[in-house]
Order: structure tokens, then sequence, then C-alpha cells
């Protein structure tokens, strides 16, 4: 059943109501008609099956039928803190890393990014990463849209990372010298409702200079594995060991 | 260090002889001369590091200087059997299922897969398919190159896969339901050098009937967590947590 994101105030105990594009998709994409049915959430962990009752060319109104308990998110809370990588690459990881449960992303320039935002189309790209995160959570039957930062320094992410109850730095060079068991003894360390950030580096990977900084701030440098993934690779393959961690292995 | 595949009559006990492509991308692309170091692997397990000693045109001319034992395989053989999907969604496919050590790709006619396969392109299709293994094999530092075969039906599939030592089917059905052990259960029969068969429906995900055949032939029905992943997004999560599972967790 075809879902979709509405605001928290326009769903009340018995009346969901659906506005902008998703109206179009409703009513000329799906071609739905009163008496169908559509599944909503409030991005506030309330997800219904409704019935549509109404709707115009700017809304859709639905009646609450029932109330669903989807529990769809990773038991850990999951940011991918991702160094800028070059075209489109941050809109797949958005977009995958939506699907296999992510919290919410943090862009980040890095001493090797070679891209940088300008600060005046910065709104505009995060809008648009928004609108791509709000699609993969609906398909995927999220119950929350993951948040996306704008894009910080380094030393940003850092200061802001004491709300986190662990922090690991995917590296490749872990992954060469065989380090294999750090990241299984992080998410061993964990429980349920606990939070993690997850360190990624662009496509030159952190520097040497980084990794010590990341390493004297309490951060613990980890291996995905003996083959050297590309940067948007190793937000995935976090996401799914850490689904398969606690979500399958429990 | 930069990483070659050559063929593998052409690496000798003491001499290596780079041809193709890849002269040009030594030569040109990177601007190696005489004297500098790569890396070449036959495919067939053997890699080394060598020095380059004459280049023309067409060959590039390397004496070997050590035998590395890089050991970036899966410990499990992995083949993706992957419903044909829509757009150019396989390439993403085998890219990122290559660089998370998947051993082979079948791509197969899915009743829902809306693509068909002129077996007059086929070949091109495929051979297109190879060079993106083959480099994604060089960046990921990989032994070998995954072989892609030519598209199959399931049928054929089924009846070509005695050699597997298990079959999984992923089913968003399954992730709806809340299946989440068999996967899990699954692994934890296989030891190293044992292989899996994970068969992947196309964007409509595979029809009940399809089900009931692969349960029929001894396949066992797996979800891969409660979120619903898109088609390419289920490949990478069953390699990535194969190498968690195989390789970080031992």
């Amino acid at each position: 059943m075809q879902r979709y994101f509405v605001e928290r105030e326009n769903m009340t105990e018995d009346i969901v109501i659906v506005t902008g594009e998703d109206v179009k998709h409703i009513t000329k994409v799906m071609r739905m008609n009163i008496g169908d049915d559509i599944i909503c959430s409030n991005n506030q962990s309330r997800t219904v099956r409704c019935q549509l009752v109404e709707y115009s060319d700017t809304e859709v109104r639905a009646r609450v039928i029932e109330e669903l308990m989807p529990n769809t998110e990773l038991p850990i809370k999951v940011t991918i803190a991702q160094g800028l990588p070059k075209g489109d690459k941050l809109e797949l990881i958005i977009q995958k890393g939506t699907e296999l449960g992510a919290k919410s992303f943090i862009p980040f320039a890095a001493a090797r990014s070679i891209v940088k935002w300008d600060q005046k189309k910065s709104h505009k790209k995060i809008e648009r990463l928004e609108k791509i995160a709000k699609e993969a959570a609906e398909q995927s039957y999220r119950e929350q849209i993951p948040t996306i930062s704008d894009v910080k320094s380094l030393h940003h992410l850092i200061n802001h990372s004491l709300s986190y109850d662990a922090i690991i730095v995917a590296y490749e060079e872990a992954a060469k010298n065989d380090e294999q068991s750090k990241f299984v003894q992080t998410l061993n360390g964990l429980t349920t409702g606990q939070s993690i950030l997850v360190i990624i580096g662009p496509e030159g990977g952190l520097t040497s200079e980084e990794i010590t900084y990341l390493k004297e701030q309490g951060a613990t440098i980890c291996g995905f594995g003996p083959r050297i993934l590309r940067t948007e690779t190793a937000a995935l393959y976090a996401l799914s060991a850490i689904s398969y961690h606690f979500e399958l292995m429990r």
C-alpha cells in the first residue's frame, strides 16, 4: 500500500490531511479515488492506515481506519558523517542509507574533499537531498525521515559529538592492516536506543592528520573487511552490518 | 599502489606483461615510468608487486619484485542471482557487489522483470558489465574478477544450483512478516570455502508462484530486516552482512 509522510499538525486522532506534491501523486499518478486506502506517517512514530474521503487540487483528506505499529526503525540510532564526495554520490548514499535505516546524515568538508559547497546553493542542495530521503523513507516503510544537516567541518562535527554513545571511523588503512574486530566490539557494546556516529572519508580517504585527531577525540578506527570500498559503499556496509547485528542476529 | 589484472599466460615466474586498455592507463593516465611499481593479479589467486622495465604503445613489461598474499576474497563464495532490474541498476549491483566480494553474478528473467535482453545485444551488455567488474575488482584489491553469466531463466538457475551449499531468497514479504533469523541460521551453517546462491527479485519482487517454486526446490526464504529494500540494495545488504559475519565476527 502506498505510504506518505504528512506534517505532524496534519494528523489528528481521526483525520489526516495530505498536502504538497503528494496530492498529485495520490490523485494523478496513483489515480486513487474516494474510499481507497493509503498509509500515512507523521514522522513522529505514528503511522496509520486511512481511507480517502475528499480531495481537491491542493489537499487530500483521509479518515483514520487503523493504527499501525510498523517498527521499522533500526534499534540503534545511526548518524552517517560523510566526507563530501564527488558528483551525485551523496544522493546515492542518502537514498540507500535511508532504506538501510540511517537516522541522520551530516556531510562534512574533509581535507581531501574536492567538492566545495557554495553557501548560496547549499540550501537548495539540502532541499533536494531531503526530498530523496523522504521518498526513500516512504518506499522503504520507514517511520521517520532521516535528517540531513548542512555541511560541517570535522572540528564542528567532533565538538557536537558528545551525545553519541560510540564514534567509529571507517579507515581503509585499517582494512589493509587486517583490522577486523573493532567494529564488532563496538556494536557488541551498544544496546537498543543507543546511538553511533559513523565517520567516512571522501574519495581519497581521510588524511593521517584527520585520523590522529579523531583518535585523540576518542573515536574508534575500524576496518570494514579486507577489500577497499569506495566511499559511497562504506556507508552502506556499515548500515547493513548494523542491521544484521541488531535486527537479524537478535 | 595501482592494480591491474593480467591474463594468466602473461604472468610468468619473473615477468608480467600488461596489454589492452591498461597500457594506456599505466603510461598516459597514471604517467608511470620505468622503475615505477604496480601490483598485478592473474585472476587465479597470484598477486605480485612488480617494477616497470619496458613499455610500448601496446604492452608494458614489468619484473616481479615480490609475491603478495592479499587474502581479500570473501571466505564464502557468493553468487548473486539478480532478477533483471530496470535502467542501469545492474551496473550498480555489479560495481558495488564486486567491491563487497561477490564471486559471480547471474542475471535472470523474473516474472516481473520489465526489461528483456535482446539476444543480439546481450553479448555487448555482458562485455560492458565485465569491464565494470574488472575495474571494481582492481579498485577494491580483489584477487579475482567476478564472473557474469548470460541471462538465465529461473528454472535454468535452479537446475544448475546443485553445486551450492545453500540457496537463499530475499523476499520482502518475509521482511514484512518479521522473519529475522533464517539468514543468520543459514550463515551459521556455512564454513570457509562453501558457497551460497542469493536470489533477489526485480523491482516488483518475486511472484508468489516463483516463491512457491523456489521453496519446493529447497531454497530458504529470508528477510533482510524490517525495511523494504530496493532490488539493488538487497544484493549489497546480503554481501555486507556475509562479510560482517565471516570476516569481522570471526
